[in-house]
Protein backbone atom coordinates (compact mmCIF):
# COMPACT_ATOMS: atom_id res chain seq x y z
CA UNK A 1 0.00 0.00 0.00
CA UNK A 2 1.15 3.45 -0.82
CA UNK A 3 2.09 5.60 2.29
CA UNK A 4 0.18 8.58 2.43
CA UNK A 5 0.26 12.10 3.79
CA UNK A 6 -2.46 14.76 4.46
CA UNK A 7 -1.76 17.95 5.38
CA UNK A 8 -4.62 19.55 7.51
CA UNK A 9 -6.60 18.17 9.96
CA UNK A 10 -9.70 20.30 9.94
CA UNK A 11 -12.64 18.29 9.28
CA UNK A 12 -12.01 17.07 6.03
CA UNK A 13 -9.16 16.73 6.32
CA UNK A 14 -9.35 14.33 9.37
CA UNK A 15 -12.10 12.07 7.43
CA UNK A 16 -9.71 11.85 4.16
CA UNK A 17 -6.96 10.70 6.78
CA UNK A 18 -9.23 8.36 8.12
CA UNK A 19 -10.20 7.20 4.92
CA UNK A 20 -6.66 6.32 4.18
CA UNK A 21 -5.78 4.40 6.94
CA UNK A 22 -9.48 2.54 7.21
CA UNK A 23 -8.07 1.11 3.59
CA UNK A 24 -4.89 0.17 5.34
CA UNK A 25 -2.28 2.88 3.90
CA UNK A 26 0.33 4.24 6.04
CA UNK A 27 -0.62 7.46 7.00
CA UNK A 28 1.55 10.81 8.04
CA UNK A 29 -0.60 13.55 8.93
CA UNK A 30 0.47 17.55 10.07
CA UNK A 31 -1.61 20.13 10.73
CA UNK A 32 -0.93 23.75 11.74
CA UNK A 33 -1.69 23.67 15.12
CA UNK A 34 -0.97 20.33 16.40
CA UNK A 35 -3.27 17.86 18.32
CA UNK A 36 -6.15 17.36 16.04
CA UNK A 37 -5.05 13.85 15.25
CA UNK A 38 -7.55 12.34 17.63
CA UNK A 39 -8.80 8.88 16.65
CA UNK A 40 -6.48 8.25 13.63
CA UNK A 41 -3.78 5.75 13.60
CA UNK A 42 -1.73 7.93 11.60
CA UNK A 43 2.26 8.97 12.50
CA UNK A 44 1.78 12.33 13.26
CA UNK A 45 5.00 14.79 11.66
CA UNK A 46 6.23 17.84 13.61
CA UNK A 47 6.77 19.50 10.37
CA UNK A 48 5.33 20.16 6.96
CA UNK A 49 8.23 19.00 5.42
CA UNK A 50 9.14 16.09 7.72
CA UNK A 51 5.38 14.55 6.76
CA UNK A 52 5.76 15.53 3.19
CA UNK A 53 8.64 13.48 3.08
CA UNK A 54 7.38 10.18 4.59
CA UNK A 55 6.02 9.13 1.52
CA UNK A 56 5.46 9.85 -2.01
CA UNK A 57 1.85 11.01 -2.06
CA UNK A 58 0.90 14.34 -0.63
CA UNK A 59 -2.49 15.15 0.10
CA UNK A 60 -3.30 19.18 0.88
CA UNK A 61 -6.73 19.90 2.30
CA UNK A 62 -6.79 23.15 3.61
CA UNK A 63 -9.18 26.49 3.73
CA UNK A 64 -8.16 27.53 0.33
CA UNK A 65 -5.47 27.84 -1.98
CA UNK A 66 -3.10 30.93 -0.26
CA UNK A 67 -3.34 28.67 2.63
CA UNK A 68 -2.20 25.52 0.97
CA UNK A 69 0.84 27.66 -0.88
CA UNK A 70 1.77 29.02 2.68
CA UNK A 71 2.53 25.19 4.31
CA UNK A 72 4.04 23.41 1.26
CA UNK A 73 7.91 23.00 1.11
CA UNK A 74 8.60 23.06 -2.73
CA UNK A 75 12.28 21.30 -1.62
CA UNK A 76 10.46 18.44 0.25
CA UNK A 77 7.94 18.08 -2.43
CA UNK A 78 10.46 17.96 -5.24
CA UNK A 79 9.92 14.84 -7.17
CA UNK A 80 6.66 13.50 -5.51
CA UNK A 81 2.67 14.10 -6.20
CA UNK A 82 0.92 16.58 -4.56
CA UNK A 83 -3.04 16.49 -4.82
CA UNK A 84 -4.87 19.45 -3.56
CA UNK A 85 -7.85 19.24 -2.26
CA UNK A 86 -8.44 22.72 -0.56
CA UNK A 87 -11.26 24.56 -2.32
CA UNK A 88 -10.83 27.13 -4.89
CA UNK A 89 -11.75 28.58 -8.33
CA UNK A 90 -10.37 26.63 -12.28
CA UNK A 91 -8.07 29.95 -12.01
CA UNK A 92 -6.29 29.10 -8.78
CA UNK A 93 -6.38 25.72 -9.72
CA UNK A 94 -4.23 26.43 -12.91
CA UNK A 95 -1.98 28.49 -11.20
CA UNK A 96 -1.07 26.32 -8.64
CA UNK A 97 -0.45 23.46 -11.26
CA UNK A 98 2.10 26.14 -12.76
CA UNK A 99 3.54 26.63 -9.79
CA UNK A 100 3.95 23.09 -9.07
CA UNK A 101 5.83 22.66 -12.70
CA UNK A 102 8.07 25.48 -11.58
CA UNK A 103 8.93 23.22 -8.72
CA UNK A 104 9.03 20.02 -10.38
CA UNK A 105 6.19 18.84 -8.49
CA UNK A 106 3.61 16.44 -9.82
CA UNK A 107 0.40 18.20 -9.38
CA UNK A 108 -3.69 16.66 -9.76
CA UNK A 109 -6.20 18.98 -8.39
CA UNK A 110 -9.13 17.73 -6.94
CA UNK A 111 -12.15 18.66 -5.38
CA UNK A 112 -14.86 17.07 -3.19
CA UNK A 113 -18.40 16.52 -3.82
CA UNK A 114 -19.09 15.09 -0.78
CA UNK A 115 -20.02 15.94 2.74
CA UNK A 116 -16.95 14.94 5.69
CA UNK A 117 -19.42 11.56 6.64
CA UNK A 118 -19.85 10.36 3.22
CA UNK A 119 -15.68 10.57 2.72
CA UNK A 120 -14.53 6.87 1.63
CA UNK A 121 -18.71 6.20 0.74
CA UNK A 122 -20.99 5.14 -1.82
CA UNK A 123 -22.16 8.98 -1.60
CA UNK A 124 -19.13 10.51 -1.93
CA UNK A 125 -17.76 11.82 -5.38
CA UNK A 126 -14.65 13.70 -5.67
CA UNK A 127 -13.25 14.78 -8.87
CA UNK A 128 -9.38 15.03 -10.42
CA UNK A 129 -7.68 16.39 -12.73
CA UNK A 130 -4.30 17.16 -14.43
CA UNK A 131 -1.57 14.44 -15.92
CA UNK A 132 -3.11 11.26 -16.47
CA UNK A 133 0.00 9.10 -16.28
CA UNK A 134 -0.24 10.79 -12.73
CA UNK A 135 -3.24 10.22 -11.97
CA UNK A 136 -2.94 6.46 -13.19
CA UNK A 137 -0.37 6.04 -10.69
CA UNK A 138 -2.47 7.50 -7.80
CA UNK A 139 -5.75 6.35 -8.74
CA UNK A 140 -5.92 3.12 -6.79
CA UNK A 141 -4.69 5.05 -3.23
CA UNK A 142 -7.52 7.48 -4.67
CA UNK A 143 -9.72 5.37 -4.76
CA UNK A 144 -9.95 5.04 -0.85
CA UNK A 145 -11.54 8.04 -0.80
CA UNK A 146 -15.13 7.32 -2.11
CA UNK A 147 -16.67 5.05 -4.51
CA UNK A 148 -16.98 7.54 -6.97
CA UNK A 149 -13.93 9.20 -8.22
CA UNK A 150 -13.63 10.51 -11.51
CA UNK A 151 -10.59 11.97 -13.43
CA UNK A 152 -12.03 14.81 -15.98
CA UNK A 153 -8.94 15.34 -17.62
CA UNK A 154 -5.00 16.51 -17.95
CA UNK A 155 -6.56 20.77 -17.78
CA UNK A 156 -5.04 21.33 -14.14
CA UNK A 157 -8.66 23.74 -13.78
CA UNK A 158 -11.10 20.98 -14.74
CA UNK A 159 -12.10 19.57 -11.77
CA UNK A 160 -12.71 22.95 -10.22
CA UNK A 161 -14.64 24.16 -13.11
CA UNK A 162 -16.88 21.32 -12.83
CA UNK A 163 -16.87 22.31 -8.56
CA UNK A 164 -17.81 25.56 -9.12
CA UNK A 165 -20.21 24.79 -11.90
CA UNK A 166 -22.14 22.30 -9.79
CA UNK A 167 -21.76 24.11 -6.62
CA UNK A 168 -23.47 27.40 -8.23
CA UNK A 169 -26.62 25.14 -9.14
CA UNK A 170 -26.33 23.21 -5.79
CA UNK A 171 -26.48 27.24 -3.93
CA UNK A 172 -28.25 28.99 -6.12
CA UNK A 173 -30.95 26.53 -5.65
CA UNK A 174 -30.64 26.03 -1.56
CA UNK A 175 -31.17 29.96 -1.62
CA UNK A 176 -34.39 28.81 -3.85
CA UNK A 177 -35.41 25.92 -1.32
CA UNK A 178 -35.36 28.58 1.52
CA UNK A 179 -36.99 31.34 0.24
CA UNK A 180 -39.47 29.22 -0.46
CA UNK A 181 -39.66 28.19 3.28
CA UNK A 182 -39.47 32.10 3.91
CA UNK A 183 -42.32 32.56 1.92
CA UNK A 184 -44.68 29.43 2.72
CA UNK A 185 -44.03 30.78 6.57
CA UNK A 186 -44.88 33.98 6.15
CA UNK A 187 -48.23 33.11 4.31
CA UNK A 188 -48.80 30.19 7.03
CA UNK A 189 -47.63 27.31 5.31
CA UNK A 190 -45.84 24.73 7.64
CA UNK A 191 -42.62 24.04 6.25
CA UNK A 192 -43.05 20.38 6.16
CA UNK A 193 -46.26 21.07 3.69
CA UNK A 194 -44.69 23.10 1.40
CA UNK A 195 -41.64 20.58 1.23
CA UNK A 196 -43.77 17.35 -0.10
CA UNK A 197 -44.63 19.60 -3.14
CA UNK A 198 -41.07 20.56 -3.66
CA UNK A 199 -40.16 17.14 -3.68
CA UNK A 200 -42.52 16.41 -6.02
CA UNK A 201 -41.71 19.42 -8.14
CA UNK A 202 -37.81 18.35 -8.11
CA UNK A 203 -38.94 14.99 -10.30
CA UNK A 204 -39.39 17.17 -13.14
CA UNK A 205 -35.72 18.90 -12.78
CA UNK A 206 -33.99 15.73 -14.69
CA UNK A 207 -36.04 16.84 -18.10
CA UNK A 208 -35.70 20.38 -17.49
CA UNK A 209 -32.04 19.44 -17.26
CA UNK A 210 -31.72 17.74 -20.40
CA UNK A 211 -33.76 20.51 -21.94
CA UNK A 212 -31.63 23.19 -21.19
CA UNK A 213 -28.72 21.16 -21.89
CA UNK A 214 -29.74 20.90 -25.28
CA UNK A 215 -30.83 23.88 -25.96
CA UNK A 216 -27.30 25.05 -25.02
CA UNK A 217 -25.28 22.51 -26.61
CA UNK A 218 -26.92 23.18 -29.82
CA UNK A 219 -27.21 27.12 -29.51
CA UNK A 220 -30.82 26.60 -30.34
CA UNK A 221 -33.57 27.93 -28.28
CA UNK A 222 -37.16 27.46 -29.15
CA UNK A 223 -39.72 28.50 -26.62
CA UNK A 224 -42.42 26.33 -27.44
CA UNK A 225 -41.76 24.80 -23.20
CA UNK A 226 -42.08 28.28 -21.79
CA UNK A 227 -40.73 32.06 -23.30
CA UNK A 228 -38.84 34.34 -21.41
CA UNK A 229 -41.99 36.44 -21.94
CA UNK A 230 -43.88 34.11 -19.57
CA UNK A 231 -40.95 33.48 -17.14
CA UNK A 232 -40.76 37.02 -16.80
CA UNK A 233 -44.44 37.10 -16.10
CA UNK A 234 -44.16 33.95 -13.22
CA UNK A 235 -41.60 35.86 -11.81
CA UNK A 236 -43.16 39.10 -11.90
CA UNK A 237 -45.92 37.16 -9.75
CA UNK A 238 -43.25 35.39 -7.44
CA UNK A 239 -42.01 38.70 -6.60
CA UNK A 240 -45.06 40.76 -5.93
CA UNK A 241 -45.62 37.63 -3.36
CA UNK A 242 -42.22 38.16 -2.05
CA UNK A 243 -42.55 42.22 -1.78
CA UNK A 244 -45.91 42.07 0.43
CA UNK A 245 -44.51 39.97 3.16
CA UNK A 246 -41.52 42.13 3.38
CA UNK A 247 -38.87 39.78 2.42
CA UNK A 248 -35.62 39.41 0.72
CA UNK A 249 -36.42 39.66 -3.18
CA UNK A 250 -32.47 39.71 -4.33
CA UNK A 251 -31.96 36.84 -5.44
CA UNK A 252 -35.19 36.48 -7.72
CA UNK A 253 -34.14 40.29 -8.71
CA UNK A 254 -31.38 39.09 -10.01
CA UNK A 255 -32.82 36.65 -11.69
CA UNK A 256 -35.46 38.78 -13.17
CA UNK A 257 -33.08 41.05 -14.54
CA UNK A 258 -31.08 38.59 -16.46
CA UNK A 259 -34.51 37.48 -18.14
CA UNK A 260 -35.47 41.50 -18.60
CA UNK A 261 -31.81 41.44 -20.05
CA UNK A 262 -32.42 38.82 -23.17
CA UNK A 263 -36.11 40.56 -23.62
CA UNK A 264 -33.97 44.13 -24.18
CA UNK A 265 -31.95 41.97 -26.73
CA UNK A 266 -34.90 40.56 -28.17
CA UNK A 267 -35.23 36.84 -27.35
CA UNK A 268 -38.64 37.30 -25.43
CA UNK A 269 -39.89 34.60 -27.23
CA UNK A 270 -36.95 32.00 -26.71
CA UNK A 271 -36.88 29.38 -24.00
CA UNK A 272 -34.97 30.15 -20.68
CA UNK A 273 -31.92 27.93 -22.01
CA UNK A 274 -30.92 31.26 -24.00
CA UNK A 275 -29.78 32.90 -20.36
CA UNK A 276 -26.71 30.92 -20.59
CA UNK A 277 -25.55 32.59 -23.76
CA UNK A 278 -25.90 36.20 -22.85
CA UNK A 279 -23.15 38.43 -23.30
CA UNK B 1 -72.16 16.38 -16.14
CA UNK B 2 -71.56 20.29 -14.42
CA UNK B 3 -71.93 22.41 -17.92
CA UNK B 4 -68.82 24.66 -17.80
CA UNK B 5 -67.51 28.19 -19.21
CA UNK B 6 -64.21 29.00 -20.06
CA UNK B 7 -62.94 32.44 -20.27
CA UNK B 8 -59.84 32.84 -21.87
CA UNK B 9 -58.51 30.84 -24.97
CA UNK B 10 -54.92 31.49 -25.17
CA UNK B 11 -53.11 28.08 -24.68
CA UNK B 12 -53.72 27.27 -20.93
CA UNK B 13 -57.16 28.31 -21.39
CA UNK B 14 -57.68 26.07 -24.71
CA UNK B 15 -56.10 23.04 -22.89
CA UNK B 16 -58.00 23.57 -19.68
CA UNK B 17 -61.33 23.70 -21.80
CA UNK B 18 -60.10 20.74 -24.11
CA UNK B 19 -59.64 18.67 -21.19
CA UNK B 20 -63.49 19.58 -19.57
CA UNK B 21 -64.78 18.16 -23.13
CA UNK B 22 -62.51 15.08 -23.04
CA UNK B 23 -64.60 14.56 -19.49
CA UNK B 24 -67.81 15.32 -21.39
CA UNK B 25 -68.53 18.62 -20.07
CA UNK B 26 -70.96 20.48 -22.31
CA UNK B 27 -68.42 23.51 -22.27
CA UNK B 28 -68.73 27.31 -23.24
CA UNK B 29 -65.60 29.15 -24.46
CA UNK B 30 -65.26 33.15 -24.87
CA UNK B 31 -61.91 34.83 -26.26
CA UNK B 32 -61.83 38.27 -26.44
CA UNK B 33 -59.95 37.92 -29.20
CA UNK B 34 -62.45 35.52 -31.50
CA UNK B 35 -61.17 32.51 -33.57
CA UNK B 36 -59.16 31.30 -30.95
CA UNK B 37 -61.90 27.94 -30.16
CA UNK B 38 -59.85 25.67 -33.18
CA UNK B 39 -60.08 22.02 -32.74
CA UNK B 40 -62.41 22.49 -29.62
CA UNK B 41 -66.10 21.15 -29.76
CA UNK B 42 -67.26 23.82 -27.72
CA UNK B 43 -70.04 26.49 -28.16
CA UNK B 44 -68.50 29.73 -28.70
CA UNK B 45 -70.35 32.72 -26.78
CA UNK B 46 -70.17 36.23 -28.52
CA UNK B 47 -69.64 38.04 -24.98
CA UNK B 48 -68.36 37.42 -21.96
CA UNK B 49 -71.96 37.92 -19.87
CA UNK B 50 -73.30 35.02 -22.62
CA UNK B 51 -70.96 32.70 -21.61
CA UNK B 52 -70.22 33.18 -17.92
CA UNK B 53 -74.92 32.61 -18.11
CA UNK B 54 -74.42 29.32 -20.25
CA UNK B 55 -73.79 27.37 -16.69
CA UNK B 56 -72.89 27.48 -12.89
CA UNK B 57 -69.25 26.72 -13.04
CA UNK B 58 -67.31 29.71 -14.89
CA UNK B 59 -62.99 29.07 -15.20
CA UNK B 60 -60.83 31.97 -16.20
CA UNK B 61 -57.86 31.80 -17.16
CA UNK B 62 -56.00 35.14 -18.80
CA UNK B 63 -52.86 37.13 -18.67
CA UNK B 64 -53.19 38.41 -14.77
CA UNK B 65 -56.11 39.23 -12.46
CA UNK B 66 -56.27 42.63 -13.89
CA UNK B 67 -56.96 41.22 -17.12
CA UNK B 68 -59.34 38.87 -15.42
CA UNK B 69 -61.28 41.16 -13.39
CA UNK B 70 -61.78 42.91 -16.91
CA UNK B 71 -63.81 40.76 -18.79
CA UNK B 72 -65.92 39.46 -15.82
CA UNK B 73 -69.24 40.68 -15.36
CA UNK B 74 -70.89 40.81 -11.88
CA UNK B 75 -74.43 40.99 -12.96
CA UNK B 76 -73.89 37.33 -14.84
CA UNK B 77 -71.96 35.85 -12.48
CA UNK B 78 -74.15 36.28 -9.22
CA UNK B 79 -75.14 33.20 -8.04
CA UNK B 80 -72.74 31.30 -9.77
CA UNK B 81 -68.98 29.78 -9.05
CA UNK B 82 -65.82 31.60 -10.98
CA UNK B 83 -62.93 29.66 -10.66
CA UNK B 84 -59.48 32.00 -11.27
CA UNK B 85 -57.02 30.39 -12.85
CA UNK B 86 -55.23 33.44 -14.18
CA UNK B 87 -51.41 34.13 -12.50
CA UNK B 88 -51.40 36.10 -9.11
CA UNK B 89 -50.08 36.96 -5.96
CA UNK B 90 -51.62 35.57 -3.03
CA UNK B 91 -52.37 39.59 -2.03
CA UNK B 92 -54.17 39.41 -5.34
CA UNK B 93 -56.07 36.19 -4.90
CA UNK B 94 -57.53 37.39 -1.45
CA UNK B 95 -58.94 40.93 -2.98
CA UNK B 96 -60.33 38.99 -5.38
CA UNK B 97 -61.99 36.67 -3.03
CA UNK B 98 -63.42 39.95 -1.46
CA UNK B 99 -64.37 41.46 -4.82
CA UNK B 100 -66.44 38.36 -5.53
CA UNK B 101 -68.01 38.14 -2.18
CA UNK B 102 -69.33 41.48 -2.73
CA UNK B 103 -70.92 40.37 -5.73
CA UNK B 104 -72.69 37.55 -3.94
CA UNK B 105 -69.96 35.17 -6.76
CA UNK B 106 -69.07 31.98 -4.79
CA UNK B 107 -64.85 31.92 -5.51
CA UNK B 108 -61.98 29.51 -6.03
CA UNK B 109 -59.02 30.40 -6.27
CA UNK B 110 -56.77 28.58 -8.41
CA UNK B 111 -53.39 27.62 -9.31
CA UNK B 112 -51.53 25.34 -12.39
CA UNK B 113 -48.30 23.47 -11.69
CA UNK B 114 -47.92 22.02 -15.40
CA UNK B 115 -47.47 22.72 -18.75
CA UNK B 116 -50.10 23.20 -21.29
CA UNK B 117 -49.51 19.31 -22.65
CA UNK B 118 -49.91 17.79 -19.00
CA UNK B 119 -53.60 19.31 -18.37
CA UNK B 120 -56.19 16.43 -17.86
CA UNK B 121 -52.93 13.86 -17.45
CA UNK B 122 -51.11 12.73 -14.46
CA UNK B 123 -48.56 15.01 -14.51
CA UNK B 124 -50.46 17.67 -13.77
CA UNK B 125 -50.99 19.12 -10.67
CA UNK B 126 -53.50 22.24 -9.68
CA UNK B 127 -53.86 23.68 -6.09
CA UNK B 128 -57.43 25.55 -5.24
CA UNK B 129 -58.44 27.41 -1.67
CA UNK B 130 -61.63 29.08 -0.72
CA UNK B 131 -64.84 27.94 0.63
CA UNK B 132 -64.86 24.68 1.59
CA UNK B 133 -68.20 23.59 0.29
CA UNK B 134 -67.99 24.97 -3.01
CA UNK B 135 -64.86 23.19 -3.66
CA UNK B 136 -66.48 20.09 -2.71
CA UNK B 137 -69.45 20.98 -5.07
CA UNK B 138 -67.19 21.23 -8.08
CA UNK B 139 -64.30 18.78 -7.23
CA UNK B 140 -65.62 15.97 -9.68
CA UNK B 141 -65.74 18.53 -12.33
CA UNK B 142 -62.45 20.21 -11.47
CA UNK B 143 -61.07 17.09 -11.38
CA UNK B 144 -60.80 16.41 -15.36
CA UNK B 145 -57.88 19.11 -15.12
CA UNK B 146 -55.38 16.56 -13.78
CA UNK B 147 -54.65 13.60 -11.53
CA UNK B 148 -52.88 15.65 -8.96
CA UNK B 149 -56.19 18.16 -8.11
CA UNK B 150 -55.41 19.54 -4.47
CA UNK B 151 -57.42 21.21 -2.30
CA UNK B 152 -55.31 23.58 0.51
CA UNK B 153 -57.78 24.87 2.55
CA UNK B 154 -60.43 28.23 2.37
CA UNK B 155 -57.85 30.85 2.96
CA UNK B 156 -58.74 32.46 -0.97
CA UNK B 157 -54.71 33.35 -0.62
CA UNK B 158 -53.32 29.63 -0.33
CA UNK B 159 -53.48 28.37 -3.36
CA UNK B 160 -51.25 31.33 -5.13
CA UNK B 161 -49.05 31.06 -1.66
CA UNK B 162 -47.94 27.23 -2.64
CA UNK B 163 -47.56 28.33 -6.26
CA UNK B 164 -45.14 31.59 -5.48
CA UNK B 165 -43.43 29.61 -2.66
CA UNK B 166 -43.04 26.22 -5.10
CA UNK B 167 -42.35 28.80 -8.38
CA UNK B 168 -39.97 30.97 -6.16
CA UNK B 169 -37.81 27.47 -5.92
CA UNK B 170 -38.26 26.17 -9.28
CA UNK B 171 -37.21 29.39 -11.05
CA UNK B 172 -34.33 30.21 -8.90
CA UNK B 173 -33.15 26.81 -9.24
CA UNK B 174 -33.32 26.93 -13.14
CA UNK B 175 -31.56 30.17 -12.68
CA UNK B 176 -28.89 28.28 -10.88
CA UNK B 177 -28.87 25.16 -13.64
CA UNK B 178 -28.53 28.22 -16.33
CA UNK B 179 -25.56 29.31 -14.75
CA UNK B 180 -24.31 26.32 -14.42
CA UNK B 181 -24.14 25.72 -17.83
CA UNK B 182 -22.77 29.29 -18.38
CA UNK B 183 -20.21 28.42 -16.37
CA UNK B 184 -18.96 25.01 -17.68
CA UNK B 185 -19.04 25.81 -21.44
CA UNK B 186 -16.80 29.30 -20.29
CA UNK B 187 -14.84 26.64 -18.80
CA UNK B 188 -15.07 23.91 -21.80
CA UNK B 189 -17.20 21.50 -20.32
CA UNK B 190 -19.61 19.94 -22.96
CA UNK B 191 -23.62 20.92 -21.50
CA UNK B 192 -24.25 16.89 -21.46
CA UNK B 193 -21.36 16.14 -19.60
CA UNK B 194 -21.96 18.95 -16.90
CA UNK B 195 -26.17 17.66 -16.85
CA UNK B 196 -24.93 14.36 -15.77
CA UNK B 197 -23.35 15.45 -12.71
CA UNK B 198 -26.08 18.09 -11.78
CA UNK B 199 -28.79 15.03 -12.29
CA UNK B 200 -26.49 13.08 -9.91
CA UNK B 201 -26.48 15.92 -7.76
CA UNK B 202 -30.10 16.39 -7.41
CA UNK B 203 -30.77 12.92 -5.89
CA UNK B 204 -29.30 14.60 -2.66
CA UNK B 205 -32.23 17.17 -2.83
CA UNK B 206 -35.00 15.52 -1.28
CA UNK B 207 -32.67 14.89 2.17
CA UNK B 208 -31.76 18.40 1.87
CA UNK B 209 -34.83 19.83 1.69
CA UNK B 210 -36.29 18.12 4.74
CA UNK B 211 -33.23 18.85 6.80
CA UNK B 212 -34.20 22.36 5.82
CA UNK B 213 -37.82 21.97 6.39
CA UNK B 214 -36.78 20.32 9.71
CA UNK B 215 -34.89 23.60 10.30
CA UNK B 216 -37.72 25.80 9.60
CA UNK B 217 -40.06 24.09 11.46
CA UNK B 218 -38.07 23.46 14.83
CA UNK B 219 -36.45 27.31 14.24
CA UNK B 220 -33.00 25.32 15.43
CA UNK B 221 -30.64 25.69 12.77
CA UNK B 222 -27.82 23.44 13.58
CA UNK B 223 -24.53 23.83 11.66
CA UNK B 224 -23.23 20.11 12.33
CA UNK B 225 -24.00 19.55 8.22
CA UNK B 226 -22.03 22.65 7.02
CA UNK B 227 -21.90 26.21 8.77
CA UNK B 228 -22.83 29.46 7.27
CA UNK B 229 -19.61 30.57 7.34
CA UNK B 230 -18.65 27.34 5.48
CA UNK B 231 -21.10 28.26 2.48
CA UNK B 232 -19.66 31.77 2.81
CA UNK B 233 -16.61 30.25 2.10
CA UNK B 234 -17.70 28.13 -1.18
CA UNK B 235 -19.74 30.84 -2.76
CA UNK B 236 -16.80 32.87 -2.65
CA UNK B 237 -14.78 29.89 -4.82
CA UNK B 238 -17.98 30.24 -7.44
CA UNK B 239 -18.05 33.65 -7.50
CA UNK B 240 -13.85 33.99 -7.76
CA UNK B 241 -15.04 31.50 -11.09
CA UNK B 242 -17.59 33.56 -12.60
CA UNK B 243 -15.99 36.27 -12.47
CA UNK B 244 -13.00 35.24 -13.68
CA UNK B 245 -14.74 34.20 -17.09
CA UNK B 246 -16.62 37.95 -17.09
CA UNK B 247 -20.07 35.94 -16.39
CA UNK B 248 -23.19 37.23 -14.83
CA UNK B 249 -22.88 36.68 -10.94
CA UNK B 250 -25.88 39.10 -9.57
CA UNK B 251 -27.63 36.05 -9.00
CA UNK B 252 -24.79 34.02 -6.95
CA UNK B 253 -23.84 37.47 -5.46
CA UNK B 254 -27.51 38.17 -3.66
CA UNK B 255 -27.67 35.46 -2.22
CA UNK B 256 -23.69 35.67 -1.00
CA UNK B 257 -25.23 39.06 0.77
CA UNK B 258 -28.54 37.06 2.51
CA UNK B 259 -25.29 34.62 4.18
CA UNK B 260 -23.00 37.59 4.84
CA UNK B 261 -26.30 39.25 6.87
CA UNK B 262 -26.59 36.23 9.08
CA UNK B 263 -23.29 36.50 9.83
CA UNK B 264 -22.86 39.61 10.22
CA UNK B 265 -25.67 39.33 12.94
CA UNK B 266 -23.71 36.61 14.64
CA UNK B 267 -25.43 33.22 13.08
CA UNK B 268 -21.92 32.38 11.51
CA UNK B 269 -21.79 28.75 12.78
CA UNK B 270 -26.04 27.93 12.61
CA UNK B 271 -27.16 25.68 8.94
CA UNK B 272 -28.46 27.23 6.07
CA UNK B 273 -31.44 27.26 7.22
CA UNK B 274 -31.66 30.10 9.49
CA UNK B 275 -31.58 32.23 6.05
CA UNK B 276 -35.80 31.67 6.53
CA UNK B 277 -35.29 33.00 9.75
CA UNK B 278 -33.33 36.40 8.91
CA UNK B 279 -35.39 39.47 9.45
Amino acid sequence: MTTVTVLGLGPMGHALAAAFIAADHPTTVWNRTPGKENGLDAAVAATAAEAITAGPLVIVCVRDYTVARSILDTDALKGRTLVNLSGGSPEQARAMAEWAAGHGIDYLDGVIMATTDAIGGPDAALFFSGPADVYETHRPTLAALGENVLYVGDSPGRAAAFDASLQDMLWTSMSGVIHMFALAKAEGIPAADIAEHAKALLGFFPAMIDLLAEQVTTENYPGDAGTLHATAATMDHILDAIRAQDLDNGVLSAARAEVRRAIDAGHGEDGFGRLAALP
